[in-house]
């Protein structure tokens, strides 16, 4: 039986980003879309609580049945899941993103929060990100490159409990695929201020990411930077647990207050 | 020098939640607040893109000052650093969330999407959340432990890339304090469908969470359950490092397609 694949992604069912992703499914299986009806980038594993979602059907793309929701790309895989998908998916693959979820972006993403929550519902899940965040984008490049991908994680799954986090350099051919782990950095200058026309201040998100670690050669950024596609296996639960060991012996009390 | 503390939620500057908070950080620094004007409730760590955001001041609260902010948590923080907070914040302590952020509501929380951001920003960073939704919830039995707990975090502070998921059951006096690992779960029977008045189906987010290891005794739901204050030491970093070892001789490789 060819398997079920659900794609879906956070820069709305308009993105060409997302056709290009089902380009390269429907040769592995049955491919549906749910994807937000509007733009979503930044919302991370946001839900619409206290909000009458939608689904609208649309028309199919090749094979493809294309949905919208109008809500966030966890409220897709939610009720995708819950209320269009006729049984659990298979795999669920998230993107094309039009733009770089490396380093810490991955905390902030749709595309990736898509992808862990497909991963928290036991599907082996994927989120692609294009290094480029025009909707012109040329996926062209990295198109051989994810279509190899997507082969070895339907032939093979992906373990339990982690979903893969997948940047795509722009603009070059890639020299090849490194697994690797997420930069440590931070944003600087995050805030364009502007006066509006009555003189009150506005702040406008900006600022471009500082890789803090620079010389490493196992990180994403480096990889990237190298024109490789990387690949980070992320972990749904954020528990350490290690560090649950360290401080157990500083919190753990009893009543006495 | 007084510590200089900063204050957030996702129910909003106008919750209750966020004073009972600065009641108990009163007595151990300068406090300075930065909510959201909104209810930013499953918000998680989404930031808003293409967004003027604006910083409105509000009447001081004792000696906090009260700043609102027209966006999600991590705007809050994001542009409380950048633009309110006079020097960076030697602690950001979040909520107190008026509901409950145990085993994998940690990755919709707003509440500890702004614990992670402070983390990522490198500031001690402890989210509390009480496991009762109303506005009108009695925080009363847990002040204490809130007081004992942030008391410990401003001696010792926490390790670099941890924040601390703290959540605090309803309507009894707890027993202790736990440090444990969040319980795997899922949720079950996610939507409400309801048809509008032209008979056009629409979904409601509900459900309930299924904790898939109701005989584990190391988990926060098992100690909540118990009547403990549950703490889970959560990663910022979402890279699995052992996964990056597992998949990489899997996907490795060079140009060649």
């Amino acid at each position: 039986m060819k398997p079920l694949i659900m794609v879906t992604n956070d820069d709305s069912v308009n993105a060409p980003g997302l056709y290009r992703l089902i380009d390269v499914l429907q040769e592995f299986g049955n491919v549906i879309a749910v994807a937000p009806a509007r733009p979503q980038s930044g919302m991370s594993s946001a839900i619409s609580v206290n909000t009458a979602l939608r689904i609208n059907s649309l028309p199919d793309y090749g094979d493809t049945r294309v949905f919208s929701v109008n809500g966030t790309p966890v409220d897709c895989v939610k009720l995708g899941l819950a209320a269009v998908m006729p049984r659990k998916p298979d795999f669920l693959f998230s993107g094309i993103n039009h733009g770089s979820n490396s380093g810490t972006a991955i905390t902030y993403s749709g595309t990736m929060g898509a992808a862990l929550e497909g991963c928290m519902a036991g599907i082996p899940s994927v989120g692609f990100s294009l290094l480029h965040h025009s909707l012109k984008a040329d996926f062209s490049f990295g198109m051989p490159f994810i279509r190899e991908i997507a082969a070895k994680v339907i032939e093979n799954r992906i373990e339990p409990g982690i979903c893969l986090n997948v940047n795509i350099p722009a603009k070059v051919e890639p020299k090849g695929v490194r697994v690797c782990r997420a930069a440590k950095g931070h944003w600087s200058e995050e805030y364009s201020r502007y006066l509006d026309p009555e003189g009150h201040p506005f702040y406008w998100l900006t600022g471009r990411f500082v890789n803090e670690e620079p010389d490493a050669d196992d990180t994403d950024e480096y990889w990237l930077g190298n024109e490789f596609i990387s690949i980070v296996p992320a972990r749904a639960d954020q528990t350490d647990m290690e560090a649950v060991k360290h401080i157990r012996r500083l919190y753990d009390s009893d009543r006495e207050l």
